[in-house]
């Protein structure tokens, strides 16, 4: 459809990737993070972004590559210090994401105080499904998400258990950093995180009222690279 | 003149800053942190990058912003795995660049095993001078740079002194994520850095054999905005 194709080559025009940490209380438990009073923010490199029709790659010093299925936005209209009720003015629609994550070198970059940029930033760290235009999903917090590696399934959240809720979101990024077309923000992931390998493959889906408005399918395989 | 323009156009396609830590050992001391062993990358927005005629703007909650002056390298040609051998052929050309950072916020969130993405991620957080084509600067590592705020000098270093040298950099940075055409690799700021306050002026310089290759001033403000 025409909004589907406009809404493809927004993600084209985006620069920035701003995704939240920590945003569904299991999730945080799960890792042994406390509970936070305000977004987690970090960025993904626009780079990272992979679509239908590629693999997850994972390079060898990435032990422990985990899954992290999320509700990605996709920002219409530019907008800085956007107040919540305005924020959803500020949508164009959606997409079902993958915040891939190396959990150890990010484990490592915590306990030494360091950035999470290179953990969260890889090539293929952020495939992403086919554009949602708002029309298709006209109430996001009751969207559910699940993730399957193989035929095992490992996440099933509801959208109506993030922590901040998506205006919020949209509020507390926007007087931090101004929000332009195209820009994608991950809304955190539910719990069930974990490692997977490659010769995997991971499958997740979106749904409303049991309604699938996003499926995706992408296998990992090993990064082969010459050394530096 | 020609070469300028395509240059500075270039910048406007870029989609990220990738930005190193500790690259300099004096400035490494200065902030009590390690020498590192392998570079320290984070990510900046290109929502934080400004020009000449604009302010560099403090937000309330950041009580102490830094200056950070570095040599920025604009890439021209597109690559993943780049060899150090190959590096300077991906290099367009170069900006005099300002790291500002929210050091409040940077070590707060050190403490807590945090992203870095809010401390360096404010819009204005990046102010660039025009683009310097690499003709102009042959021999990056010669380059000095220089900071003054107000009329106080804060910053005067060689790019001699980099721990990691251009093509280390980039084929270190190229094997995580690829480097696509305007993307801006922020090289590290030698010692010196300290604070700003709105009301004072900040200006920099690059020169190249006591030659200047690029000038900027920055005007630092208060940055105004309605509480969420
Ligand atoms: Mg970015
Ligand atoms: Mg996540
Ligand atoms: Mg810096």
């Amino acid at each position: 459809t025409m909004s589907k194709f406009i809404g493809n080559n927004l993600l084209k025009l985006g620069k920035k990737i701003v995704a939240v940490g920590r945003n569904y209380a299991e999730h945080a438990k799960e890792l042994k993070n406390d509970i936070p009073t305000e977004p987690v923010l970090f960025l993904k490199p626009h780079s990272s972004i992979i679509r239908k029709g590629k693999a997850i790659e994972c390079p060898a010093e990435v032990t422990e590559l985990h899954h992290e299925v999320e509700l990605g936005l996709v920002i219409g209209k530019p907008g800085r210090d956007i107040a919540k009720e305005n924020a959803e003015k500020h949508i164009a629609g959606y997409v079902l994401a993958l915040d891939m994550t190396a959990r150890n070198l990010q484990d490592a970059a915590k306990k030494k105080g360091l950035p999470w940029s290179v953990a969260k930033g890889y090539d293929t760290f952020c495939p992403i499904s086919d554009f949602i235009h708002t029309h298709n999903l006209p109430r996001p917090h009751d969207a559910a998400l699940w993730l399957k590696v193989d035929d095992q399934l490992r996440q099933s959240g509801s959208c109506r258990d993030m922590i901040f809720d998506i205006p919020t979101l949209i509020a507390h990024i926007s007087s931090i950093m101004s929000l332009n077309e195209g820009d994608l923000i991950l809304t955190g992931t539910p719990s069930g995180v974990g490692p997977v390998r490659p010769g995997q493959v991971i499958t997740a889906g979106l749904t409303l009222d049991n309604q699938t408005l996003a499926e995706i399918r992408f296998p990992v395989v090993e990064r082969k690279r010459s050394k530096l």
